[in-house]
C-alpha cells in the first residue's frame, strides 16, 4: 500500500524522485558497516518500494567515501558469535544468516535494483549487491569476498549468486585468496557492468533507472525479475515455458498490452495503466519463497 | 524418415546442400514477422533436419533485410489476446506460447543449429535463436528483448536460456530496458559469437558448419548436443557422470570409434559409418522432455 | 590422516613443499596419456592431498611437452571398448567412466586446486582439468575436446562442467567441431585464467597458491570450495542461506575467526589454528556425493 510519507530510518536515506528511487547506507562515520539494524531497515525499505507505485526502479549506493565496509566488528573476535552476544537461540529456530535474509529480500524484489558502488564494499558490502540487478561502480571503488581472511566464509546466499555473475573460476579465486582488488578487475571479471568517475556515477545509474520507468511496462518489468531469477536455478526450459505461456497469455489480454502495441504502431510514448500493487497476475506466487526449516 | 524431396513450406525455404540444412525466415514483406504459420513450419523443418541423414548441420537465416521482426502485429492490441483471436482455450487445455513450442523442439534437435543473423532480430525474432548452439551476426544486425515496451513478457522459455547465454545481469538489463541494441553490443555482452560484413555472414556459417560435418561422428554430435543442453540445468556432476559413462561404453565399442582412433593413428579424414537416424543407443530418451501439463 | 612419507606413485610425481602440492603428470614419453593406472593414483593423490594439513593448495601439471594428450591409444581403436579389453561389466555393476571418476574425485576437494598446462591437454587431458578451480596456461600450451573426431562423446562429466566454464555456446562449438585450439583462443572464452611464458607458468601458478596459502583459514577455504562448487547447481538460493547460515554459525564461534578478526584490527597476519583434518564442522557431509546407481 503506498503511503504519502516515506519510511523513515536511521541507518538508510531513502528517498523517491521522478519514479527512482534511492537508498544510501548511511553510517557514514563506519564507513555503512552492516550490522541488525541495517539489516532489519534494508528489509523494510524493499517492502517499501515494492508497495509503493510510484517506485519504478531503485538504486543502493552509500553515503560517504565507502558503499559498505562488511559487517561492523565494534564487538571484536566475538562479531560473528551470534549466540554470546545474543544468547541462545531456541532450539526449534536455527540461526538465520542476517547478509543472506537480506539477499533474499531482494532476490523477490518486484523492482529492478541497480547498486552505484561508491568506494569500498567488502564482506557483506559486496555479497549484498549480488542479487541486484545491475552494478554500476566508481573507478574509485574496491571490493573484496575477504570473508576467509577472517576465519569465516561467504554469506548472504553469495555461493549461489557470485558464480551465476561471474562464472565459478572467478567466484572461487575471490573467495579463496580474500584479496580487495580495483574497480578495474571488477569489470575485467564481470562483477560491474560499467566505470565511472565518481562524480559521473548516479547520474550513470539514474540514466539507467530513466530508461527502465520510461519506457517498460511496471508490471511486465515486475514479471521479467521474478521469472529471469527464478528461472537461473531450474532445470529444463519446460519450467520456463510454462510459466512464461501463462504470462504471455495473461499479459496479452491486459490494458497494457493494448497501450504497448498501439504506442509502437503510432510511433509514440506509451502510457502504460496497470500497476504492481493491483495487477500483477495470480498463476504464480511472485514474492514466495521456499521453507528456510 | 529421409525423404527424396524437401518439405515444402510457405513461410520458410528450406534448402540442403552438401550436409548442410539451410532454414531461410522468408516474409520478407513483412520482415519475416512470426505466425502460428511459421511456428508449425519451424516445428515441421526441424523434425526434417533431425530425420534426413543427409543433414549435419542447420543454419537458419532470414530473406531480405531482417532476420525476424517479432510477432506480426497486423493484428495490433489484440495480437497476444489469444482467446479473442481464435476462440477460448478447452478448460483442461492450458495455452502454450507459439515461441516456445519453437524453442522447445530446438533444445530437442539432433544436429547442430548455427543462426546467421543477417538482419533486425527482436521479440520473438531473438528469443527464438538462443536454443540455438551458435549465432554469428551481420555488423548490419540489431537486437530488442522489447517485450516489456509492449507490456508483455518474456516468451519462447527466455528466461531459461538468456541468463546462461549471457549472464543474468545482461539479461536483465535488456528485458528491463526493451532497448534496441547493436550488434557490436551484442557481441561485447556474449550473445553472438562473431560479427561479419553481411556478405560474409553465410560464408562465416557454411564454413562453421562444413568444419562440424567434415571432421565430427554424427552419433557422436548428436549425444554431445543432448548431454551438454540437459547437464546445463543438472544439479550435481553425478548426473553428467551417469550419462556419459554410458555414452562412452555405447560409443566405446562402435563401429565409429575403430573408424576414428585408426583414422587419427593414420593422419587420414575418418569415414564415420554410423547414423543418427538408426545408431543413437538406446539407454536414454534423447529426445524427450517433461509434460507441459 | 596426514602421513610423514609422500605417497609414491608410477604415473605421477607427488610433492609437497612449503603448504603447496604439486602432482606432476608424469608418462612424459607418451605426452602423459591418461591410463587407469593414472587413474587409480590421481584419485590417491586427492585423497593424500585432503587428508594431510601440510597441504594448503594443490597445482596440477605435466612432465616434458604436454600436459595431457588424452586417453592413451595404445590399444588402437578398441581403447574405448571397456568389455573387450577388461572382460564383462557384472551385470548388477554399470561402467563407470574413469576420467568421471577424477572428476568427482576432484569435485570434492576440500583444497583448491590449480592446473598450470604446460602444453598439450586434449580429451581427458582437457575434462579432467575442469573440476580444477582455476586454470593458467602456457603460450605453448593447446586444447582439444576432440571427442566427436574420434567417434565418441564428452566424457568425466564434462558436460556438466564445461558449459559453466565457458558459457554453453562455446562448450558446444568445441565439441562439435573437436578442433585442436591455442592458448589465445582459450584465455579469450574463458577456459584459463591467463597466459604465462613457459619458464613462468609454475611461478605463476605458486605465487597464486601462496596468496590463499599465506592469507586464508584452511577451514575456510574448505568450506568455501564446496559451498561455491554445489550451489552451481542448486535451484533456488534458500539453499545457498540454509548452509552458509549454519557455516557462518559454526565459523563466528571458532577459533579461526577470533584470530582473523584480531589479527585484521591488529594489521597482523593471521596465524589460524584450525585444521581441515578435524575442524570441519559437521552440518553437512562435505565429502559426499549421490550414488552412481
Amino acid at each position: 500500500m503506498p503511503d504519502a510519507s516515506p519510511p523513515n530510518f536511521e541507518t538508510l536515506q531513502y528517498a523517491v524522485e521522478d519514479g527512482i528511487a534511492t537508498l544510501t547506507l548511511n553510517r557514514p562515520d563506519r564507513l555503512n558497516a552492516f550490522t541488525p539494524q541495517m539489516m532489519h531497515e534494508l528489509i523494510a525499505a524493499f517492502d517499501a518500494t515494492d508497495a509503493d507505485d510510484a517506485v519504478r526502479a531503485v538504486i543502493v549506493t552509500g553515503a560517504g567515501r565507502a558503499f559498505c565496509a562488511g559487517a561492523d566488528l565494534a564487538a571484536g573476535g566475538s562479531t560473528f558469535d551470534f549466540e554470546k552476544r545474543y544468547g541462545a537461540t531456541p532450539a526449534n529456530t536455527a540461526h538465520r544468516d542476517g547478509g543472506g535474509r537480506v539477499s533474499l529480500r531482494i532476490f523477490r524484489s518486484l523492482k529492478p535494483v541497480i547498486s552505484a558502488v561508491n568506494g569500498a564494499a567488502v564482506g557483506v558490502g559486496v555479497t549484498m549487491q549480488l542479487p541486484m540487478d545491475i552494478r554500476l561502480a566508481s573507478t574509485e571503488a574496491k571490493f573484496g569476498f575477504v570473508f576467509a581472511r577472517r576465519g569465516i566464509t561467504p554469506e548472504a546466499a553469495s555461493s549461489w549468486f557470485l558464480s551465476r555473475v561471474v562464472g565459478i573460476s572467478t567466484a572461487l579465486e575471490w573467495c579463496y585468496t580474500g584479496r580487495v582488488f580495483s574497480a578495474q578487475e571488477a569489470l575485467e571479471r564481470g562483477l560491474v557492468r560499467s566505470l565511472h568517475a565518481p562524480e559521473d556515477l548516479l547520474p550513470a545509474a539514474r540514466a539507467l533507472a530513466r530508461e527502465i520507468a520510461d519506457n517498460a511496462a511496471p508490471v511486465s518489468v515486475a514479471i521479467s525479475r521474478q521469472l529471469i531469477w527464478r528461472m537461473a536455478g531450474a532445470s529444463h526450459p519446460m519450467e520456463a515455458h510454462k510459466l512464461d505461456s501463462r504470462a504471455i497469455q495473461s499479459r496479452g489480454r491486459s490494458a497494457d498490452v493494448k497501450e504497448g502495441v498501439d504506442a509502437f504502431l503510432e510511433k509514440r510514448q506509451a502510457a502504460f495503466p496497470e500497476r504492481v500493487s493491483h495487477d500483477m497476475p495470480d498463476f504464480f506466487d511472485w514474492t514466495g519463497e521456499p521453507p528456510f526449516a
